[in-house]
């Protein structure tokens, strides 16, 4: 049959009836002659639980300097998780080996916490397969060049998942989530919402950037680089369902475009209250003045979403971006100590009580007034709209947070997501 | 100064506080000039708890089929615990890192759940050294030739230590503990018992596998093949005392016999309740029954401590041996079913009620009369003696358990060991 791989989240993984149902589900699939690779998280709360011993020993703000020590720790997560999968499997009467990152290995680069996959090699996984072994490999982490460990980062395991489906050139990289696939926008803000059955690469990538939080970013552009075809999909469906109802359902990322037969001009609505507001005011407008207040911004490590700079009057602009929530009050001070009175602006200006909302659809590029059908239906509620950012498949708004909801769901009628597609 | 390596048990171990206690005491052995290698368990109560997910995902009597796994799932103890303890330190500002086994090397065989040590490769955590690191090795754990991950069995951090001593030709193998060193008995059973300043290490092989459970017998065999000096010392004292003082308590484990200005006859007392005893009664008394029943026993992989075999009556003698109490049922219905009818033996009888104590010391190779002391102290307790088993250095007998303490501490008297060594 096929080579297929499997990734279980944390929540799946959560406890050992958990696990063993996973098994259970695993071995459902060997049987019908799949050569399995699965790719566990640490069980939920492993993680956190890991992560806050080290806090106790060292102060948080300066946890950054302690990251080949945090990589080492939290990498256990995943290798005890995988280890009591292979023995789940085999107490079901499969046999199963689990790995490490180091022992495939997953090649990364040196970056402690936030690694990225360089290589990964698929000689030992596929002569267990070719014995009839299920492999579990170990997600979340790797090794570098000087065999210290390392993790991806948080979520990493998708990318664990997808990066070792694209080595082993699988035929399909399903990742089992606690949510049944991938959805207009999120149901529990907008009843209606509708599962996407496909949803393209591109679409999946705005969404998971955008801050709809069932695919992590880098998983998704992982997939599309390598083309790996990527399932989102319940894992608290019975185990033992049928086979051929499972591996159609949840959601499939597709790479092909004409794939759709009628293609939705908006396929989904994506939102994120994770984000504040700041803006630098009355600044010379003059060469440099981005790179001077980002350059800084981006020193400090703090990372920047939306950037819109005004067109300027009277020789001054205004600099507007969005940052982390976390990372509002050391982005403002560090703008008003450093920043400012070097480029002689009048001052620093914030909001953290803002959110994104943003509308997702590859059929934006060929059809017009799809921005300004968005704009009317927000003024139409009396939304005002705050910033705007648009790329060749999304258009997104920053808007006052109290009326997110209200945006998503009066946006969600007006392109009729709640309407099956055609 | 000296390059030294200190163990820290799980106890030590056990909390985010005396993980920054444990680093604060290997900070100051730093900064007084010592190249510090320090080997930690997992936190008290980790192993349990991995252990315990596994045997809800398996039948606890099949778990040695999961072998390789439950090492997998068992050494992120103390990989968690190493990379905690490196944190800690450089929260104090100590250069510190850790190594899991595999990164050390620390080579093993592939005997899964009970390992040994093949090899250690010194080169990396020498370069730390001299870089002026602390560096961190996990215990209990390496890895076999294939790459696996192997664990060395229960109190596996202390012959971890004493062989990254011996590898790094290390001045002290310093084993930290909740006890503040070798006594010469349990001082819960008998108050007046002494700790030793120094002991010999034939004694200390003798006590640690009579039952002192102090230190793990093989960390003493090693050290003896290796003549590394082992001290153990409480991790319970201030931190902060002086490091002199520090450096001389606890028991040193010594290998000069003569070291020792007066030799005491006897060293210690030791006693163990874990076994039980079997005998096999009426066996035709002709070549080879030993290795018939003894050998049925080890094929079930059942370790057997005392073995008696009495004089032959009427060409029919009696065979009786000790068993760890948790083999007890499964050793007696291995002979009633296997053995006895191939053997011709009337009948098997047992008794898990019984206890060992021994009488150990290195004294006892030139004074004659220590044995039969031993046996008319017992005596005039009325405390009757069932099995007897000697060795150069010690004499074990078996007797009823509830004399158990009584036995400890009339001989701990007679012996006196409650004086001070002249």
């Amino acid at each position: 049959m096929a080579l297929i791989v499997h990734k279980y989240g944390g929540t799946s993984m959560g406890s050992p009836e958990r696990i063993r149902n996973v098994a259970k589900r695993v071995a459902k699939w060997a049987r019908a002659g799949h050569q399995m690779v699965v790719v566990p998280s640490a069980m939920s709360g492993e993680t956190n639980r890991l992560l806050g011993l080290a806090k106790e020993l060292a102060p948080e703000r300066a946890m950054q300097s302690y990251h080949r020590e945090l990589d080492m720790l939290a990498a256990t997560g995943e290798q005890a998780s995988s280890a009591l999968l292979a023995i789940a499997l085999q107490s079901e009467g499969m046999q199963a080996v689990s790995y490490a990152g180091w022992q495939v290995p997953i090649r990364t680069d040196s970056s402690y916490t936030k690694a990225r996959i360089e290589s990964i090699d698929d000689q030992r996984v596929r002569a267990d397969l070719n014995a009839g072994k299920v492999v579990i490999v170990t997600g979340f982490q790797g090794i570098d060049s000087e065999g210290n460990i390392t993790t991806l980062g948080r979520g990493g395991s998708d990318t664990s998942a997808v990066a070792v489906a694209a080595a082993m050139k699988a035929a399909e990289c399903l990742i089992y989530t606690d949510v049944d696939g991938v959805y207009t926008t999120d149901p529990r803000v907008v009843p209606e919402a509708r599962r996407l059955q496909t949803v393209s690469f591109e679409e999946m990538l705005e969404m998971a950037s955008l801050g709809s939080k069932v695919l992590q970013i880098r998983s998704v552009e992982f997939a599309g680089k390598y083309k790996v075809p990527m399932r989102v999909l319940s894992s608290f469906t019975p185990w033992d369902i049928d086979i051929n109802e499972e591996a159609k359902s949840g959601t499939l990322i597709t790479f092909e475009e004409d794939e759709k037969m009628e293609q939705a001009v908006v396929s989904g609505i994506a939102f994120n209250r994770d984000e504040a507001k700041i803006s630098v005011l009355g600044v010379p407008d003059k060469p440099g003045i981005a790179y001077q207040i980002l350059g800084a911004v981006a020193d400090a490590n703090i990372e920047v979403d939306v950037i819109i700079q005004n067109v300027s009057k009277d020789g001054k602009t205004d600099f507007s971006f969005t940052v982390n929530r976390n990372d509002y009050a050391r982005t403002v001070e560090l703008l008003k100590e450093k920043v400012l009175p070097e480029l002689g602006a009048q001052e620093v200006a914030g909001d953290t009580k803002i959110c994104k909302v943003s509308i997702v659809g590859i059929g934006m590029r060929s059809h017009v007034g799809v921005a300004s059908k968005m704009f009317r239906t927000l003024s139409e509620e009396g939304i005002n709209i705050q910033m705007i950012s648009t790329s060749e498949i999304k258009t997104s708004v920053v808007i006052d947070e109290k009326y997110m909801e209200l945006a998503v769901r009066s946006l969600h009628k007006a392109f009729e997501l709640d309407q099956p597609a055609a």
